[in-house]
C-alpha cells in the first residue's frame, strides 16, 4: 500500500544494514510520518509494548525480527539458548491478547534451539523473520481475494450505489505488512472497480480508526467517513451499513473473536439489523487451545491515562489533552470478545468458513492437533 | 446538588436583576466553572444551540426563560404576539431532538397569546418559567424516589458489594435543574446509604460523560469510574454491571427512546446479558404524537468538527486538538433511538412503567389525547 503515492511496507530491514530493523512509528500518525529504528531486543519489546507497531500480524513479524536481533545479542553469551528464552519471554510479555506474538516467537525458538553455531543461528532467524513477513503479505492478499467476493455479491444488489462497509479499529495494511486483514477485501474491491464506501469507527481510546484507518484509506483514495464509536448502531438501524468487517487479535477454537474493545457492540447491532458481520483473519491468530473465547481469552488492561488524555495536533504540535477531571479514576480494557454466534463468517487465507469449531476445522484441521 | 461543596442550580435569575438569567457554562466544565449571562432571546438561543446548557429538561427551562426575555423584548413592538411567535421559532429551531424545548415554548405561548398588557405578559412569563423550573426539580426528585427502589432491590442480592450502574452521557443534575433524571436514583441511593458504583461512558463526541457526569459524581463523592464508550459491552459480559440507567431527549408513545448516540448499543449489550436497562424521564420528554420512535423521531446532525477535534486541557489552557487527518470527512449524529423492546422500564415522576403504549398510558393517559 502507499504513503504519499509511494509503495511501502510497515516493517523492513535497512538496505545498508542488516542489523537495523525499521518501522513506521504509528504513535504519531497521521500527524507525522516518522521512522522508528529497532536495533536491539529492548527496542523491539518497546516498539510492541508502546504501540510504535500494533496490529496482531505486524506484532508477530516485529517479534520475529526481535528474535533475530536476540540471536545477534546472544552470540557472545555463555548460554545463548537461555538468553534467547529470556528474550522470548520479554517479547511475549509485552502484550497479552494478540496470539501472533507468541506464535512468531515460538516458531523462531523451535527453529533455533538445536542450532549451535552463532552465525548460523543469526542466519536462520533472519531468514525465518523474512519468511514470516513474506508469508504475511501473501496471507493478506488471499484474505482480500476471498473477501472481495462477498463485497461483489452485495454490490450486485446495490445497482451501482457504493457498498457501505463499517470497520472498527485498524486492521488495514498498517496492522500487517501490506494489504491488511479486514481492509484487504476493501482494497481488492477498489482494484476491481467495485463501488465502496467505508464507515471508520474512531476506536477509542487510542483512536486507531481516526489516526490509522482514516489515514491509510485517504492515502489509497478509498471513499470513507469517520464516525464516533457510538454511531454505528444508528447507521445500521437506518440501512446505511451493508456489511461489517473487522480484524482479530485472537480467535478461539469455537469461533469466538477477540478484537479491539467495542467490536462486540457492533456485532450486536449488526445481528439486530440482519447485517453480515465478517472477521478477516490470518490463521496465525487462531488459538484452538482455547475453546471458550469469551471466558478464556486474556484481555489486556492498559494505562488509565489512555482514557483520560487524548493525543492530537494543536498549534502544529502533537499534544495530549486532559478530557475529564484530573482526579477521575478510569479503566482501560484493550479488547473484548465477540461470541461466535454473532459472526457471519471468518475470512481466512484458505477461504471463508463459519465461526465455529466445525467451520475452522474444515479449513485448518491441524490447528486442533 | 453541589459544586465545591455549595448547593447550586444549573440556571437561576440573578438576585439583583430579574432580567438577567444566569447558567453554568457547560462548554468548559470540568476544566473551568464559568457563569454565562443570558439577557436576550438571541443569547438564550445561542446558549441552547452551542450547548452552554444541554440536557432535555434544562433546555426546556432555558427556553421558558427565553420566552420570558422575549416578552421583555416584545414590549415596544407593534405586533408583540407576532414577535413572540418569531422568538418561539428561533428557540425551537436551535435543536431538533429534545422535545422539552417545544413543550416549554408552547406552554409559554399558550399562556401568553391572550394577554394584551405588556407588563402582565412579562409577569406571567416570568412566573411560568419559574414554575417550570420548580416543577422540574420536583419531577427529578420523584424520579429519584421511584428509581432508588430498583437499586435497593438489586443491592439486597449483592451482600454489601456496591451496585454497579452504567450510565451514558449526562442525565445528572447538570442536565436538569437539580438531582437529574438518570442520576437522581443514584443520588437518592447515596443519601440512603446504599453502596453504589457508577460506570461513566465518556460519550463521544462531546464527552458529556467525561466532562460532566464524572465531574458531578466527583463533586458529590459518588464512587465512579470513567470508561470509553466501547467498554460497556465487555463489562456486561463479565458480570461487572448490575443495571443501566440513562436519560432521554424524547420518548415516543410506543416506548422507543431517543437518547445520546450510543445508547442503543448499550441497550443491546444489556439485553444480551440479561441486565436491566432503565430510562429516567420527566413526562415532558414524552411525545405521543410519534408512535414509532425509531422511524419518526428526528435525529440531529451536528458539525463534523465535533468528531474531528476534541476539547480538553493542555498547558493550563482549554484547547481543541485534531485527532484525524485534516482532510478526513466525518459524520456526527447526536442521538439514536433504542427500541422499546430493549428497555426494562421507564422511571417517571409518577412511577415506573413498561416502555410501551400500555405502560405509558397507565401513568400518563392524557399524553395520548
Amino acid at each position: 500500500m502507499k504513503i504519499k503515492g509511494k509503495h511501502e511496507h510497515t516493517i523492513w530491514v535497512n538496505e545498508n544494514d542488516n542489523a537495523l530493523i525499521q518501522v513506521f512509528d504509528q504513535r504519531y500518525l497521521p500527524h507525522r510520518v516518522d521512522i522508528f529504528d529497532i536495533r536491539t531486543t529492548d527496542e523491539a519489546a518497546f516498539a510492541i509494548k508502546e504501540m510504535v507497531v500494533r496490529g496482531a500480524p505486524l506484532i508477530g513479524v516485529t517479534a520475529a525480527y526481535g528474535m533475530y536481533l536476540g540471536c545477534i545479542e546472544a552470540k557472545d553469551k555463555e548460554r545463548p539458548n537461555l538468553f534467547l528464552a529470556e528474550v522470548a519471554t520479554k517479547l511475549n510479555d509485552t502484550r497479552p491478547t494478540a496470539v501472533n506474538l507468541s506464535w512468531a516467537v515460538h516458531k523462531q525458538l523451535n527453529a533455533l534451539h538445536k542450532i549451535k553455531d552463532p552465525q548460523e543461528k543469526i542466519k536462520v532467524a533472519f531468514d525465518m523473520a523474512n519468511q514470516i513477513k513474506q508469508d504475511d503479505i501473501n496471507i493478506s492478499k488471499h484474505i482480500g481475494k476471498f473477501g472481495v467476493e462477498i463485497i461483489k455479491q452485495i454490490s450486485e444488489k446495490k445497482k451501482g450505489e457504493p457498498v457501505n462497509i463499517l470497520t472498527h479499529c485498524n486492521a488495514g495494511w498498517l496492522a500487517t505488512i501490506d494489504w491488511g486483514t479486514a481492509l484487504s477485501p476493501i482494497y481488492h474491491a477498489q482494484k476491481e472497480g467495485v463501488p465502496i464506501h467505508v464507515w471508520v469507527d474512531e476506536t477509542r481510546p487510542r483512536n486507531q480508526g481516526a489516526n490509522l484507518t482514516a489515514f491509510e484509506l485517504g492515502e489509497q483514495d478509498v471513499a470513507h467517513t469517520l464516525i464516533n464509536d457510538n454511531t454505528g448502531g444508528h447507521l445500521m438501524q437506518h440501512g446505511m451499513v451493508d456489511m461489517v468487517i473487522v480484524g482479530t487479535d485472537r480467535t478461539a477454537g469455537n469461533g469466538d473473536v477477540a478484537n479491539k474493545i467495542g467490536t462486540y457492540l457492533k456485532a450486536l447491532a449488526a445481528h439486530d439489523n440482519n447485517i453480515p458481520f465478517y472477521v478477516g483473519l490470518p490463521s496465525s491468530t487462531l488459538d484452538c487451545s482455547i475453546m471458550d473465547g469469551v471466558k478464556d481469552i486474556p484481555i489486556e488492561t492498559r494505562d488509565e491515562n489512555e482514557v483520560k488524555y487524548m493525543q492530537g495536533k494543536v498549534d502544529g504540535e502533537i499534544k495530549s489533552i486532559l478530557i475529564c477531571p484530573e482526579a477521575t479514576p478510569a479503566l482501560n480494557y484493550g479488547f473484548d470478545v465477540t461470541p461466535a454466534k454473532y459472526i457471519t463468517g471468518l475470512i481466512t487465507e484458505r477461504g471463508i468458513c463459519e465461526a465455529s469449531e466445525k467451520g475452522i476445522r474444515s479449513l485448518f484441521p491441524e490447528k486442533y492437533d
